[in-house]
């Protein structure tokens, strides 16, 4: 008689309800980290990709302060104040909000030190630069695998040889006996690059519902079974314990099947954007009339997402672009949405393009499964006129 | 050309489909803030009930903490280590996981100080009881709207007026001139009690999706403008920058109509379950073989959410209850399906029967829309027989 409010069975109920969902849950589990190549223990289910990267890069933060006591702030603040015991966090200048704020506030907080790697004029970053950072607190590493705005693919199997090779020699049999780990947030990745957690050298990696077409609103966090990281939320005991609340399961459900699909599809619908993408490059560089504006191709032209095209037309502010673009059917973006109504312009085109004036910007294009050509053929017309028409009224 | 991936426009972006979804979003949330008798902007989404109770709960620290120079933990610690100005909650010990957990879990890492108060026999808690507790740096109290396990319903409203009383006479031209915070999870009462936030008196007021018939996997956490808290993630500016990462669009239109309908049936609803709830009682106390084997109605039966039954059966282990009602198909539950995995009883029957063996608990039945008479009927008469066999079998 317990319908649980009239709702589907909660999965962590004992009643036969409860253990048939929860049997669907675990075949889900299982899926995905079929699919990662991972254990279905190692798989964690949250709210979305923001909730991953912050139970992530928090929860590597709590377990490093919480598991050795000589480091927690009461006693480092005792013991003189040396913020150099905080747990130590690197990252690049282009993460996404949810890992960059996250580090910052943490910062903010007291309770991490963090570097900031700036990437190189491609937007990639140097793993050399990455390694130069390690140091004897460093807990984490974060560099997320090709970025939200400008597409580009960082060299996650390089970053992750390097913090091995650290881990090696630094962190045997010393007091601070702990790992320096590392975490990818592969949110944008997820469609098209390789998921397999033990070819990249990773023990955390983030996925979202979000960016995979037909998945539910959920998030993933893998989280190699050796890795230590304590929960952000105190509640139930779902997901071992590291994100307690009611699973959501239907949509959990959705999300395995559509990665799942994904992957299926992946090589050949690479190949197919691909084809499109460069079909829009060259035409565009062709075109006489966008001669006439210029225009400047932003992140490195090989080592992008296949979906990805980010263009700076200098001296037109991207904003006005993508509103103009709006108005005749053409989606586009001028930064990521997650800081849409932040009046700054795109601090990623910014580390890119230092010497660029903020509201320039640059024009985001995304490719889907449901972009043909004539789609490409239709926004580069729709672009040229627009294009046009601003640079005359400028 | 931008379908952000193949999927439905994200209400942050700026693109037409964008700001559509945006509209939307804010109707949802008018909607629920004038079932609250609150402002748009005092209404934030969430994952789910147990974030909202995080958010409120780490919100509040966080802001006591980071608005106060003075009582951040390393000025504490140098300045003789009193942990007592680290911000103080108040709590009880019936509260949902996802409060007392988040308690504990703010005192071990150091970040705040806590008092749990006892309820009575009834599970009711005695506002005089939580005045007691207050003090110069209690910042919040946290107690809950109904009960999930005994359906008792605590004395908000007497609760708040002792907050209210504690900072006119305490919180004025003070140093720490802030105002000690009221919360409360009403996850549980939604569907059935008065959830205006000015007549209740709360600063913060937790829902679920979950327990709302026809709600998506979301939660809201309405937020007095007034009252100062931070968000728990890092990342976009999503919900005033209190709740960064892609808003749940279709969960929570889902959300806003399914507590609109809960109000509108919610009279005769509730007149319905008590008329089924006496119903159940009744019969119960006039069977015979039920008066062999013994039985303890927990929590108070005035106070109490009109479609929760929890029976104390001595010397018959709930769990075992709940695995043979389920073998008749009769779901019910014998503890919150948030601590089913952990091995220990029910910490709410714990709380008002401290004598009894933790194995014995409770067993709970839960109605819903779709109960009725008949249910009731077969669900007493399955019971019947099961409790005369194992009282045998004993």
């Amino acid at each position: 008689m317990d319908y649980a409010s009239g709702l589907k069975a909660n999965p962590s109920s004992i009643h036969a309800e409860g253990v048939k969902t929860k049997i669907k849950l675990q075949s889900a589990r299982k899926k995905i980290s079929g699919i990662l190549k991972a254990r279905p223990v190692e798989i964690i289910f949250t709210s979305g990709g923001t909730e991953s990267n912050n139970l992530a890069i928090q929860g590597v933060v709590w377990a490093w302060r919480e598991k050795i006591p000589a480091r927690n702030a009461y006693s480092i603040a005792i013991a003189g104040g040396s913020e150099k015991k905080l747990p130590h966090i690197i990252t690049t200048n282009i993460e996404h909000p949810s890992v960059l704020e996250t580090c910052r506030m943490l910062k903010k907080r007291k309770l991490a030190e963090i570097s900031i790697v700036p990437v190189e004029k491609n937007g990639i970053v140097d793993p050399k630069k990455i390694k130069k950072e390690i140091k004897e607190n460093t807990a984490l590493v974060s560099v997320m695998y090709a970025n939200n705005e400008i597409g580009t693919i960082q060299p996650i199997r390089e970053i992750a040889g390097e913090i091995r090779h650290y881990n090696k020699n630094n962190r045997q049999d010393l007091f601070f006996n702990r790992s320096c780990l590392f975490h990818t947030d592969a949110v944008q990745a997820a469609n098209y690059l390789d998921l397999n957690v033990g070819k990249l050298g990773v023990d955390l990696l983030s996925l979202s519902g979000s960016k995979i077409e037909g998945a539910g609103r959920v998030g993933v966090l893998y989280k190699k079974k050796s890795a230590p990281i304590t929960a952000i939320f105190g509640g139930g005991d779902q997901e071992s314990g590291l994100r307690p609340g009611t699973e959501n399961f239907p949509e959990i459900l959705k999300f395995s099947e559509a990665l799942e699909s994904a992957q299926r599809i992946k090589e050949k619908e690479t190949k197919r954007l691909v084809r499109l993408r460069n079909h829009f490059f060259n035409k565009m560089r062709h075109s006489h009339i966008l001669k006439n504006v210029g225009m400047l191709f932003n992140g490195d032209l090989e080592n992008r997402l296949p979906n990805n095209i980010n263009i700076t037309f200098p001296k037109i502010p991207s904003d006005l672009l993508v509103i103009e673009l709006s108005s005749k059917g053409v989606m586009a973006s001028s930064k990521s949405a997650c800081e849409s109504s932040r009046r700054e312009g795109s601090y990623v085109i910014e580390a890119i393009r230092p010497e660029s004036d903020p509201e320039i910007g640059g024009v985001r294009f995304s490719l889907g499964r449901e972009t043909s050509k004539a789609d490409i053929d239709y926004t580069i017309g729709v672009l040229s006129k627009i294009l046009l028409r601003l640079k005359k009224w400028k």
